[in-house]
């Protein structure tokens, strides 16, 4: 799994670290791009997961369907986060200047994989 | 500023709708298309405006600076905000098949004229 969760840091430009979660907020895996080894991707994930959880009731309830993707930009990062099923999502943290629509690529196509480990 | 919510729809193939709202959850104008027009955006942008909020905290504790774009997708429609100001927001609404990549491009560079008419 930490393999799957390193090749998508390493397929995306400009990507610092990936991590397998529940939306639970409790990490399952992850891998941190060994220049950015001081991140704390853990609890930048469990932040986040708790809003995830609320867009995916709102979405639920606005008959959306599930929610497949979600994607925040902001001044010094992106977040590309993946669902892979009820319980869980996986989530990749980009520099400002990474490359967005690779990094949705890659998660998309390692999705099945990972969620087949789970 | 309806005329340039009317250009971000017709521009982005797959749009249904688009909407500028202020992050109370107040709608400022909107732009349906005519073969959507039993849709309610503004309920729908309305009830994601809150949780945009509380991503927008998040982020902003999680050190990642102003938040300038969201996108979620869902298995029946996608949804693209591009962040105005502190108090506004514009989001445009595509269906399932609409076309992410030019949603975002469309949504960036009107931007700039939607915030000079606030």
């Amino acid at each position: 799994m930490i393999e799957l969760l390193q090749k998508i840091v390493e397929s995306t430009p400009g990507a610092k670290a990936a991590i397998l979660m529940g939306f639970d907020g409790i990490s399952v895996a992850q891998f941190v791009a060994p220049q950015d080894d001081e991140l704390d991707v853990e609890s930048m994930a469990t932040e986040l997961s708790f809003r995830f959880m609320e867009l995916r009731t709102a979405a639920a309830s606005l008959e959306m369907g599930s929610l497949s993707d979600i994607a925040i930009q902001a001044e010094y990062g992106t977040v590309l986060v993946r669902v892979l099923s009820e319980e869980y999502f996986v989530a990749v943290l980009l520099e400002r200047t990474g490359h967005f629509g690779k990094g949705r690529w890659v998660l998309r196509s390692t999705a099945r994989a990972l969620a087949a480990q789970l």
